[in-house]
């Protein structure tokens, strides 16, 4: 499956099926959510949460019954769902219509209590379901599903640091290539085809219709001194008005801070890392910021464990922001900061939970995040770093395999 | 703004604002719907709405009132947004909750019938819109919005004309640098490095949650025969179990029909075209086929008029394909055909109408669509075309520059 004309060492084997024990797994302890909230029953849809819960991508509806078999209904190609579920119960549709009468003859019965995952199904393919199920109660079965995906497998997170053994070799590619006078456009299209040689596969995936996942900001000199449509806080110059966030078309320029902010996906799991590049020496005040910025992402590493508050992890950034100078700077300029440092990344780039401020979720071992302190130099530059950490029973580690540095070449 | 080391005159120049005629033009065909419709006004938050009614694409709320101004409300950053959109009255928000006051202060009240992006905002969402506006019947406006969005105007098309010259631009390029050896990945990231240099910009939008954008199907050989998650006749083999479809890690041989299926945007403009590859002589069957596929859209291209059922398009494809002998391989295999040969596109890669079997839509000057008949032989190999062509007042015109042929390199 590996490209032949590559690095051998370098280069991850995609492909791998999700193994039996890890859907099922995942199946019983769904039923268990369901029962503990009092549902009957959950409803999915999603591409992503279908694979999670299926092994599957292949699209159609899966039904998890709180009590028995779920059963799994394929829309357009049962053949190569069979191949890659261990569901038993697989069935090809040929209309959503037939779906309540096969909950009737499989599962002996359509659920009183049905959870959906509401915070993606539109509200009108919302009501067309709960015309389907008159005599049922639709509920939103979303926050379920997010509280068991939030927690990753051993399994899970070795199909992550395969992304990750990518994302740092994309990383080290990039620090051979930057030149000046490249725009960001074409070094990022030169990143993205490097990457996908070595096997960043498919598109990346976020969950939020508003959130367009993009796979790479670089945002070169001024370019980061700009806020716009993201909710984070840089957003670049971009394309065109259509397209007004990420890389645009301004040339990369020697002794300039340069944001390299790139995700991957591989076997459905993503990265998301962020590393500041300089061709020859940055002046002192952005290498300055480039600095803070990993102190700061140390800081908030070393004080993670399980039990601690998300919202006292954003205090500890913010403490450190003020002890270095950076304040003003820090998560955007004064009137446009957002306010979180941090978010759940896997199947999705942005999951749950996010460290954002005042949140009380409590770090659970499996979590898994991508931190990413940033600030922003209004008009002028963007300074920051992101990498990907899990959290382990008696503290965390980072997936992360690229370097924590500034990359000045 | 174009790369430097390119032949400028395959270099279109990305970034243009839109018009302020053409936004009020718009807004004042959404005002004519919404009386017609009986509503009071319209609700837009989706990026793509809200970009073809405001010029920009910052994050925020529109309120179009059938009768009096527009109001846009931006939650991030206002400034970029008052240089991009002609709207007189935008406002910064910090919060959602301050919509409804200041619909009251701007526009003197809020709806009585108000309508919203039903087919996109997720049900908890429009659940949460509903709250917010209490004495508001809440309704689904999204067909309004297609509506409109389906006629383009000719700046609109001339847009249309920009990417398709990239699009032409990135068929010639794969057409000289095509080998065997390359796996279909790599090939695909060569071609989009190609394409994000000369002004490919942004990401794919599309539109329904379920579809998700991949910038290039590359399938080679058996990699065409395969059906699975998507509504496409083919769907390949893709990368791993989580990413179904599209180009994966098969070798690209000689004297084998490969599918190259590449959708490209500028400023929120797409192009998607279709075109089958040959790495030296094909074998005559697959040849035939492609040949086939040709015959077929040009058909259907004779057929194009204003005033013509999409069924009957429909029709006059199936009938040829008849006629050529390939009807059972024709949209899929038997069993598991599409129903469709044809999507409209413009700011979202697929876009109403769908050229529909039994659809009784009719054709009007200002449809663009992307005609693609296709052919599936079962774990052999696919064939196919697929261009854009526009709707004239006396007939059609292609937007596509791409050769109509097979690429026999």
């Amino acid at each position: 499956m590996c490209p032949n004309d590559l690095d051998q060492t370098n280069c991850p084997i995609p492909g791998a099926p999700v193994p039996s024990a890890e859907i099922l797994a995942r199946i019983d302890r769904l039923r268990h959510e369901l029962r503990a909230h009092d549902m009957d029953g959950m409803f999915i849809v999603q591409r992503v949460d279908l694979f999670y819960f299926s092994g599957t991508a292949q699209s159609g509806f899966l039904y998890v019954p709180a009590e028995g078999e779920p059963l799994l209904m394929i829309k357009r190609y049962a053949p190569r769902a069979r191949q890659e579920s261990p569901i038993d119960q697989i069935v090809q549709i040929r209309s959503v219509k037939e779906i309540p009468l096969l909950m009737v003859e499989v599962c002996g019965g359509t659920p009183k209590r049905l959870g959906f995952e509401k915070d993606v199904v539109p509200a009108r393919e919302f009501e067309f379901y709960k015309a389907l199920f008159p005599g049922t109660v639709c509920l939103d079965g979303s926050p379920l599903v997010h509280r068991l995906r939030m927690i990753k497998s051993g399994w899970e997170l070795d199909r992550m640091a395969l992304t990750a053994g990518l994302s740092a070799a994309t990383f080290e590619f990039m620090r051979k290539a930057i030149r000046p006078g490249y725009t960001e456009m074409e070094f990022g299209g030169m990143a993205e085809a490097f990457a996908r040689k070595m096997g960043h596969g498919g598109k990346l995936r976020v969950r939020d219709y508003q959130t367009e996942g993009y796979p790479w900001h670089i945002l070169s000199g001024e370019s980061g001194g700009m806020v716009g449509v993201l909710d984070s806080p840089a957003s670049g110059q971009g394309t065109s008005p259509a397209f007004p966030c990420g890389a645009g078309y301004r040339k990369i320029a020697a002794h300039e801070p340069i944001m390299i902010d790139f995700a991957l996906v591989m076997n459905g799991y993503h990265m998301d890392e962020t590393r500041m590049f300089s061709v020859g020496p940055m002046p002192e005040e952005s290498d300055r910021a480039c600095r803070a910025a990993i102190d700061i992402h140390d800081r908030v590493l070393d004080a993670v464990r399980p039990g601690v508050r998300l919202g006292e992890l954003f205090d500890i950034a913010t403490a450190r922001a003020e002890a270095l100078g950076v304040s003003r700077e820090y998560l955007g300029p004064p009137g446009y900061k957002v306010s979180f440092i941090g978010h759940g990344i896997g199947l999705e780039l942005v999951e749950h939970p996010v460290i954002a401020a005042k949140s009380d979720v409590r770090l659970e071992p499996g979590m898994v995040f991508a931190l990413e302190p940033k600030m922003v130099f209004e008009g002028r530059f963007t300074a920051g770093i992101e990498s990907v950490f899990a959290v382990t029973e008696s503290g965390r580690r980072l997936v992360s395999q690229t370097p924590v540095d500034v990359f000045i070449v």
